[in-house]
């Protein structure tokens, strides 16, 4: 399989969605940029805008006018516009299929959105370094860039392959926010998939290292609280307003102090916050977007209804409102010991994986689990990999930044993996 | 006087400013339309933009973009471009002087800045019903546009009267910010005033209340406090993270739990705060503006440096930094005696005078105090005059109104004061 | 009248009564003490236990086995033992009339209790240096010692001169709690009184100042707050526990964060304050016990609504119960002018007052105040009289004193002042 | 071996140390009585007091008024006080040992001390019901009653049994407090052990369950920190305390909330808090005692580490100083496989036991663990045998309580286990 992998091919598209990161549901340039590679390869279908997803089960959508600015982002490149025109109001993604006769139905799922975030400046940085540093408002801080480069690569080596069956590659908008992953379930592209694959690169593993089944997803609730008081002047009547500033910050405080749960795994973030608009004025709005997470379902739900409590206290303490709406979930989830053999198996024939492991925890949240609970349920098998990298700052970092040699890796295991799957009876 | 009054022409100015509110340093419209309106009147002298301020001793002065974008919205509406051209970069405000021979030089003080808030859009808020609220994001909800108003009926008043003497009108951007108040007095033009009015409409004063001398000026520090700390996934790795949202929660209610003084009245206000970028990214940012008052100086250095020790103690205590910037700060002051009285005979002999108060507190805090004090240094006399209006909503507030009669009574009061002061020996 | 004032014994009675220190309702041995001197003077009517006050209108009584305890340690001294039976239960304090024909009914006020705090062990600290620190595991902070000894002075004055009418002497127990002074005022015992005269010592005036109106007392609630939750092993199941301490912690945080107000000064404090039993149990229970005030009732009432407020959500925060019980309040009063002139006449007289003041502010609270109100509304004048003396350390801290010659100043100025009293008609 | 059990003895004798529970350092009654149990059954070396531990390796003792309270509580029954000396300044515990030949060395520690908390007297709690709830300030609400008395049983069974080699039955004070292990550990008597068995009743595992080896022992740090500012009258001067409750709430709030760890399960508490004296004095003092626990030794270094830095900036924040104290700490450990075995094939012999499981976690701290490490550091082998029990409330609950058959069976498996164990070559 390796000597067919294009390495140069797959470092120059990594570096072009690098270097134009869209942050979740405005994924418009990288949707398009991926169906113009899906149309080079050769498809025999492409699936794009309304009939991806199902829209109403989309999470965490931004505004109109904020959907409007990066469209028109997009469309100051040179893409096609009737394309990009299919994918407004954030129907982003796409998903390739491949008809090759009888066999398995196959499934790989990479997801492409970038976070809103700033990248380093650093001449340290090698994207900054080498001139593919983010030119929007936006950073690749995540390594999605590369799943939707490792996805485009695998679908061109089973293109290229004698394999027998259907192939789709989902490329899903949206993970970030969790927002992605339920409205693809729904939508029944995956209700007849035997063999589902999902990955991620880095995770702390160095290049090198695969993981044939990843675990220990934690269920996460992403919610948004919106704290309403009053307000009032701070200097000549401080005790007129009903300050929501003081409600945030109390309920900050407590949101962290959530005591922590003898079954596993919780976590805790309030991780955008505000409030408030001059010095002078008692301040009658602020918000918290946080998230709760737990190593099981059970775990998750004992954190978010703590977190509910200590809001809707935090507001009356300080005579103010709050409403707390929910804006993604996602399940736990495991991967099937039989797809993870395969997976191992695989990996064991490329010379340039080093160090193998069966398992590994994720410690972390990912949307993919919509799509393995879906197919789990419907008779069939899944798993995520891990494709280690070395990467100088952590996920979601500035300096975040993936070695490129293990592009290959990922579709050299991957398109190796499914080339091994046994027929389904 | 009174009957000179065209209160018509007032109204109709005070809603113009009204239409377009514009906040501290942005002012340059409503500068156009002030130096218009002088032109109309007829003065001898105008002074405008970098002549009328140092301009390094202007304070908290927003960055180009933001000045850009309403200088912007300045040049879309009907105005002399060139003049407009002499105010960018945030040299906004303008003095009109009357030159009248011997006599004493006499200055009043208005401010004309609005607040950046949303302005009301309920029925019940005149100037909703009427089609006169806001048409920037911003609004005049504590009646600076009653105040340029004022500033030009005395003006027209003054230029139409057998006054004798120089006549300044000072037109002051930027008070709600505490940034303008220094800058003009550093700049020379009030050194040879002998008499310094200074006024302020409602502060819970009903129509036909006049207060001849407002005291009880808060102190006042505007601060601004940026905490940095580092990010990571708040579900992989939430103890790599150094949080600066949880630094700036702890300040703020430690902030705001500073002890109360037995000296006399403080304040403390964290007036705008927000950190952080997505719901699972451990923030590594985060900001409060606020600021402390004091009834004396004194009282506000003590809250001043008890802020400063709990910002600092905030940050260590979640391992991040903090770096702490004064943006502002006004000292307290007080009306003369004699001033105060030529007011109050004043005030008795306008009809729709109906009540009279010596003294009043402000209760809250002024740059005008620098203008206050440099008259007073240099031998002259000021007072800072409340012209009572029916407010329905509090000051700063969205609901915010002026009742217009106060208009007329407010220039019918200092027009009567300004020819009633005692030539200079 | 100085000449006639025996330094010596009011010396050495302050200390006697410093060296045995009972906080409120413990004034056990103060009491019999007390009595034993006015014996010695010769009064003509004794008011002590049930007799005196309204047992059920007092407040922040302790608990048996504290009262015990205290009752037991007067015993141990060398007292009259039937006396001391008919104070048991907490009925402390005198009166003492002395009966002399036609003319006003006067009456002085002086409280007795000491604070629940130890006392400093320093060399510099007089009453460790000379021997008489406290013996008990309490201290006279507040100089309510040397009040008991003016009282006792002016009795002996009264008694000695030519004084027609009725003098009572109210020696108050339960000062410090706010506890004594309202059971006293519903006794009936000061219905009859023409003019009511209380005293403090200290208050930062130095030795030779008198203030002959104190005013500003500040309005005044005692709270006690106690916090349910649920206990745990800490280690085991932290969540299974309902965190008292957390609630009550974050009560605290917020109870001082309570918004300052423009009508004037307000005070918060949480004196007392406790929770757990193990480091290694969750805390199941926890309390606080504190105190708002406001220079005028509504401003603490304001206080006192914000607080509840506070302690309610703090602990449905934490999944805790609370119950907020009142343990003390009293009002606000003033001085009456007719008598603080007579006051300052009589200081004027006085060659060791080497400064007077009319009027100053208390900034804080008495239950004095309930005695003042009731003589008022029943058409008396009332006073509180300011004496200086040099304290090193401040009221209520381990270092307080009282610099000793301010004993004979009170006792003279009082005596006086009782003595210049015109008849009531 | 079960028929040899006598089980009323064995609910006897638990009844009897329930009745009298003692917390840690003050088990004096507890050890005289097992002591004289000892005696009954007869060893061959008995070690009691100083020779028992390392006195200076102690850690949370008491001071000497506390002891000494506890001592004359244990005099007032009739017990042997020539013993009873020999444990005072709080020396107890006891080691029993049985010297029968050549063979191996063996080692039972259990820990016998009670908790500083208030028993149940609900009619649903059996102790309350059957009348031998505690009859002192403290309860036996982790079980170590039943602790004490299953090592009786034990040494009992083995003194009755053909056993050859040594046999040492270690009653360890002060567990609770993390005190006692440390100081036995140095102590030098398990030095030559080749099999050490500590065991624990209940942990949520019912009556019949039997765990060979349980692991997951957290690593735990008690600390105290003390908090010092400066007092102030609360009205008067509220600007001039430093006000230590504020440190301690800022404290605690802050400690609760340090961040989850990605590598496991962390814990924190601050079980016993409090501060202040008066409700009008600005509180100079406050303390919290906690602890932090950790999954591994590095997980409860990174609590420690940011407990302290909390602490010490809460402190800061309000002008305070703190000193942290760490008063026990006690590491993590492991169970050995080759002993788990063995205990597993006793249970499995045993006929009450219905459900094995060869290992559970703790998840919670014990100071066994210095005694599994010095013993595994030379060479030897240990195990932490969980017993089963119904337990109606949780452990260190006012209701917890032990299903008495499950003593029975901790004598049996853990007799059965010795007596099955390999000669050492």
């Amino acid at each position: 399989m390796s000597e067919t992998i294009d390495h140069d091919r797959l470092v120059g598209l990594r570096r072009e969605f690098h270097r134009h990161p869209e942050p979740a549901w405005r994924e418009f340039y990288t949707t398009v940029r991926i169906v113009e590679e899906c149309r080079r390869i050769g498809v025999d279908r492409l699936v794009v805008g309304p009939d991806l997803l199902v829209t109403e089960s989309r999470t965490a959508v931004p505004d109109d006018a904020d959907l409007e600015a990066w469209l028109e982002r997009a469309r100051q490149r040179d893409v096609d516009l009737a394309l990009l025109d299919r994918l407004r109001d954030g129907q982003t993604g796409a998903m390739a299929v491949l008809e090759r006769g009888e066999g398995p139905t196959v499934a790989l799922r990479v997801d492409i959105d970038a976070l809103p975030r700033e990248e380093s400046t650093d001449d340290e940085h090698l994207p900054a370094a080498e001139g593919f540093r983010a030119e929007t408002p936006a950073m690749h801080a995540c390594g999605h860039d590369a799943h939707a480069t490792i996805g485009l690569g695998v679908l061109e080596a089973i293109a290229n392959s004698d394999f027998r069956g259907t192939f789709k590659v989902v490329f899903q908008p949206a993970e970030e926010v969790v927002g992605g992953g339920r409205a693809i379930a729904k939508s029944g592209h995956l209700d007849d998939v035997d063999y589902l694959f999902a990955l991620h690169i880095g995770l702390d593993h160095p290049t090198g290292e695969v993981v044939a089944g990843i675990g220990d997803f934690l269920a996460v609730r992403h919610f948004r609280a919106d704290f309403r008081g009053e307000s009032a002047h701070a200097g000549a009547n401080p005790q007129a307003g009903r300050n929501a500033v003081q409600a945030m910050a109390t309920a900050v405080q407590n949101l962290y102090a959530i005591p922590r749960h003898e079954d596993g795994a919780t976590r805790i973030n309030a991780g955008d916050v505000g409030g408030g608009s001059a010095t002078n004025i008692v301040p009658e709005d602020a918000y918290i977007e946080g998230e709760v997470r737990g190593e099981t379902d059970a775990l998750m739900e004992y954190m978010s209804e703590k977190a509910d409590r200590v809001l809707e206290h935090a507001a009356a303490m300080h005579d103010c409102e709050v409403s707390i709406a929910t804006h993604a979930e996602a399940p736990s989830a495991e991967s099937d010991e039989a797809l993870v053999d395969i997976v191992a198996e695989a990996a064991d024939d490329v010379e340039s994986v080093t160090s193998l492991l069966e398992r590994a925890p994720l410690g972390g949240s990912e949307d993919a689990t919509f799509l393995m609970q879906r197919v789990q349920e419907r008779g069939g098998l899944a798993t995520y990999v891990g494709i280690g990298t070395d990467h100088p700052g952590g996920h979601h970092t500035a300096t975040f930044d993936v070695d490129e040699p293990s592009l290959s890796i990922g579709v050299d295991v991957l398109s190796r993996a499914i080339l091994r799957l046994p027929p389904v009876e």
